[in-house]
């Protein structure tokens, strides 16, 4: 036994040198059915990254899958890193208040308050969680009990149908439709269907989870249809669960509304919102969730039993970074503003080489992906070799097997009955370097 | 509205500086009803952690209560986030692996590997966690069905018993009975009575929770206690969950085990640890757990759907750190080495004073808490003007308000029926300042 090893650390090494890995060991078959996943779990699969960030491993493509800046974040915000790994103030390496700490709390009430306007109370009224991530599953686990209903519009961030089932809920979808076939598209031309909307609501229904600027069709929702959503939330007595991580991200002047500011909205909405993509820094996993005192308590509840509180030196980086944004708010300088304003020049160069090399993308009027039918190229390409069941699934495996270009497939972002509907589609990430955006024009412009 | 407002950023401040809070909208009793807590957190009340730091903030007492240091960290563990902020990798600000950075998970591994002595697959055996508390959380929500029997000993990390219920989890509780009552009283002499574990082991038990070195008492749990535990594990066919978070943290020379490596126990334990508590930095919430791929696969379900990836610069960092010490395990500048030795220390300075105002401490092998019997002081204190239920909240309360000295009342670590064995005893913490650990004696000297 190692136990006996004066010089362990030599052990160490030799053990780990041991190439054959020897984690093969017998399980008894009684173990492991006793130690299956508890029912809230079953059918519970690894997601779409997991076998995506596999494939780039092995393929080493030109990844613009996975929704991150691969360029430097702000200086000013990673620097406020630098400065609390040595700042005077020791604590700020351990814990501090679970619900959020109080220099964050404080800097986000005083951002929101000023975008809502109306005051929250930073102690009660915003939860600091671990990514906006946490703050959905927090929301959905503190919200909706067994049986309950909740409407999911698709295409969907792909986590929330698996936390809603978690929490025993039932989702009932609805997709988002391209009411336009021709000519250039806008992502406002993908809308909801208002019969088919007012259909889903019901006694039963507890929640609808909205996400504007929408991901990955980059849809900013207008007035009319929030309002109409409102309507039917006030009407069933539904809460309105609204996904605002790309709140700063929305282009060609299209105003992002949030939902929560509308008649009679602010009691039942909580708004998600996400340092990682406010401050191009996905990495630090901070995120947040606002509304009433009413609601956010149910959400504490989950974080207490869960997570309990969030990283300290993070969560004061982000404040700080705040706390310079309030101060330059609505200038030029602010990176609320110059962050869209650039990355509006590498959507169009996107769509440009999209649509040269034969797709159609969906013009996104916020957020950073790009959706684009492929289905223009099918001749092009021999899907023969691919063992998946949607098309989009094949298409861009090949992609990434033969071109070296790397997209996610859609239909991970639909139910299972709707999946088709994604299938002709492929997500690009255009908040990456433009020499990478050079490189994906260049493989495209080669090809075709 | 704001929306029409040109320059926001005063709107911004004006706002904020209303003093006057304006949160106090009417809501509809309609909204507040269906909009309570599932069924699954029904009876969650805050933590004992909310009370008390609010205690703190409001009396500013010398605080002995909260498990963390008010030290500087190593300074070669926060100088790993100040570099890590400015790597010219980029990407270390941008999402890494779900399941553990990959740095992370070798180095975990090759550390482990060693002190267990078997191969862990970093990629599929190793589960980095938001903090220890995630690991604790993933691993009861993903094994516990509703109906499933948990043991927990008391006292008791008190996160256990809402994450056992929240999972439909049928908590059955074990004290740890103190055998001795005179002389000086080591966290050994804390032992489980042998009839009354075997009496709560049945079909329904799947897992129980061990905690070594364990907090609140200190007490190692030694070689044949751990194999009397995995006897009844191994015949019930029961999962055991080892929260070793002080793993490093031994006094005494006492031994710390891992259950895991006692015949046969691999396969049905799940390991876990933290960076907050092996580097005293508890404000980077890194944790992980540990164990068989077919256990661990569980916990990733669970981890995908809340949490989904752990903070990169900070999993970086740990990964960094624990480099450093793999070079220099077992040798005298060790941190794990020179911790614990310089830990003991304070153990011994604070079990002098505590004995010296006239309480009884238990000495603890392991951790960095003391529990400490007040009961001798009860006639020099007044607790008539407190008016909670338990005699240790009120003792602590009183010691807060009129000696400026806080720590925890431990009956917040034991069930319901079995509060009172907590009662007569107060929790200290001493991973503290020795400034601060002077102040504690001089004011405990003066009052006697």
């Amino acid at each position: 036994m190692l136990r006996s090893c004066h010089r362990l650390s030599n052990c160490l090494k030799s053990n780990f040198n041991q190439t054959q890995i020897r984690h093969q060991h017998k399980t008894n078959p009684k173990v492991m059915e006793k130690f299956d996943l508890p029912k809230r779990l079953q059918g519970s699969t690894p997601s779409v990254w997991n076998e995506y960030i596999a494939l780039a491993m092995q393929y080493k493509p030109l990844n613009l899958g996975q929704g991150f800046p691969d360029d430097a974040a702000p200086s000013y915000v990673t620097q406020t890193l630098a400065d609390i790994a040595h700042d005077k103030n020791h604590l700020l390496h351990q814990y501090t208040r679970g619900y959020g700490h109080l220099r964050l709390v404080q800097a986000l009430a005083k951002l929101y308050n000023g975008l809502i306007g109306r005051e929250l109370n930073p102690l009660s009224d915003i939860l600091i969680t671990s990514g906006a991530y946490e703050a959905l599953y927090s929301t959905i686990m503190g919200h909706v009990d067994v049986g309950d209903e909740v409407i999911i519009i698709e295409p969907f961030f792909d986590c929330y149908e698996p936390m809603v089932k978690m929490a025993g809920g039932v989702p009932r979808f609805i997709p988002l439709k391209l009411r336009k076939t021709e000519g250039p598209i806008s992502s406002a031309d993908w809308v909801l269907d208002d019969k088919e909307l007012e259909s889903l609501f019901n006694e039963k229904t507890k929640m609808i989870i909205l996400n504007t600027p929408h991901n990955p069709i980059g849809k900013v929702f207008q007035r009319h249809e929030l309002e109409r959503l409102a309507e039917l939330c006030k009407k069933w007595n539904v809460l309105c669960v609204s996904d605002e991580v790309y709140e700063w991200l929305v282009f060609d002047g299209s105003e992002h509304i949030r939902i929560c500011t509308l008649p009679d909205m602010f009691d039942r909405t909580i708004t998600i919102g996400s340092a990682g993509k406010t401050f191009s820094v996905t990495g630090w996993k901070t995120g947040w969730a606002y509304g009433p005192t009413h609601l956010i308590r149910n959400l504490q509840m989950v974080h207490q039993n869960s997570v309990y509180t969030c990283p300290t030196p993070l969560q004061e980086g982000v404040a700080r970074s705040f706390e310079v944004e309030l101060e330059r708010f609505g200038q030029p300088e602010s990176y609320f503003v110059s962050l869209p304003r650039e990355l509006q020049v590498k959507r169009d160069f996107m769509a440009k080489f999209l649509t040269e090399a034969g797709m159609r993308p969906t013009i996104p009027e916020g957020g950073y992906f790009m959706l684009a039918d492929w289905s223009p190229l099918a001749p092009k390409v021999d899907l023969s070799s691919e063992q998946d069941k949607h098309k989009d699934y094949k298409f861009t495996k090949w992609m990434t097997k033969n071109m070296g270009l790397q997209g996610i497939p859609p239909s991970a972002f639909y139910s299972e009955p709707h999946k088709s509907l994604g299938e002709d589609f492929v997500r690009y990430c255009f908040i990456k370097k433009q020499e990478n955006l050079n490189k994906a024009a260049e493989l495209l412009q080669k090809w075709k």
